[in-house]
């Protein structure tokens, strides 16, 4: 017989700090694991893994990530302000070990890139640095910042201007990413990696 | 060898609805599958698909969704806006059939608890009504809406008021939750689902 377990607010306020922390940040479920590389004005490159990259809209191409700020360097914030410009780059399962390394506290004037061990790439006149290794990579541009008054973290919007396909296999003939082809992980939480596997594609859903 | 495939602002703008529509939103990656549910005034109740919800904080605990008035019912929002609460629940493997047909159009008088298969659930005196088959469930509590400039879209950001975890199991000693063990199912797109597979978990990041 299963035992059910409730937390109600009271409880959940009351938890260990850390127990709390791995609570919540699990229960929003798989998320994308993507790097996130940007550059300042003196060249000085940075890329710091996200959970949180998210679909805000098709057309104009849109995606949002939320920026936390204990837990997310501040160095792709204050460089995206610089150069209004970004990379998002997809975790191949091959690379979640050097990438959740880039969670460690760096200086601004390391490099992830270097102290990780990922190769920058950069994409004609795009100034944001691409990660080599990643087999999906977008050029982002900063378009809106929208600050939550609830916790003071910020979601940043921006616009997809280049979107790389390392081989032609990865796409499929809709448009569609194949997920499971080009290697990409899930994330839940900040520190379980998995790699999904297809279950069913589903036709629009009609009456 | 491997056939690059690039796409700039242009080319996408020029693609076909459709395969820029599949390309947009996929190429965010893997989302959790989420069922939300909702009721209005007069007691007509709501269930909707959703594949945005996000991690927004954990103390207060919070979490966001994207509105999307195209693609999905504005049912939702309404109900939210006259109660200022809704669950969200997690769609189990065995659920994605049903889950997905929420995504049909449903008149305001048509429930999709009945219409689809689901049944409804109540907590205590919370007004929302909770997915019985759900292995996770959340009681929220609506605390703002931003509204996304770019393109129109909302981020919802609600408070965790109540987490149900019907088996013990799926919670694990950390507080985190077994997303494995409860079954969770993540989504591609708006029509590709996929049961994640444990690669590893890593400790947190230093130098």
């Amino acid at each position: 017989m299963a035992k059910q377990v409730v937390f109600d607010s009271e409880k959940i306020a009351q938890l260990d700090k850390k127990y709390r922390i791995s609570l919540v940040n699990s229960i929003s479920g798989f998320k994308s694991a993507n790097l996130i590389g940007s550059i300042d004005k003196k060249d000085h490159t940075n890329l710091a893994i996200f959970n949180s990259v998210m679909h805000i809209g098709a057309n104009p191409p849109l995606l949002g990530f939320i920026l936390r700020p204990i837990t997310v360097p501040r160095h792709t914030y204050q460089n995206i302000k610089e150069t209004g410009v970004y990379t998002i780059n997809y975790i191949n399962s091959e690379m979640i070990d050097r990438a959740h390394q880039t969670g460690a506290k760096y200086e601004k004037e390391e490099s992830e890139f270097v102290e990780c061990g990922f190769e920058e790439r950069y994409y004609k006149d795009f100034e944001a640095p691409f990660v080599a290794e990643s087999n999906i990579k977008l050029g982002m541009q900063f378009k809106e910042e929208l600050p939550i008054e609830s916790n003071g973290t910020r979601l940043i919007v921006g616009e997809i201007k280049h979107i790389i396909v390392e081989d032609e296999v990865f796409l499929r003939e809709s448009g569609a990413i194949d997920l499971i082809a080009s290697n990409a992980t899930a994330i839940a939480g900040l520190d379980t990696y998995f790699a999904p596997h297809f279950i069913k594609k589903l036709p629009i859903p009609r009456r």
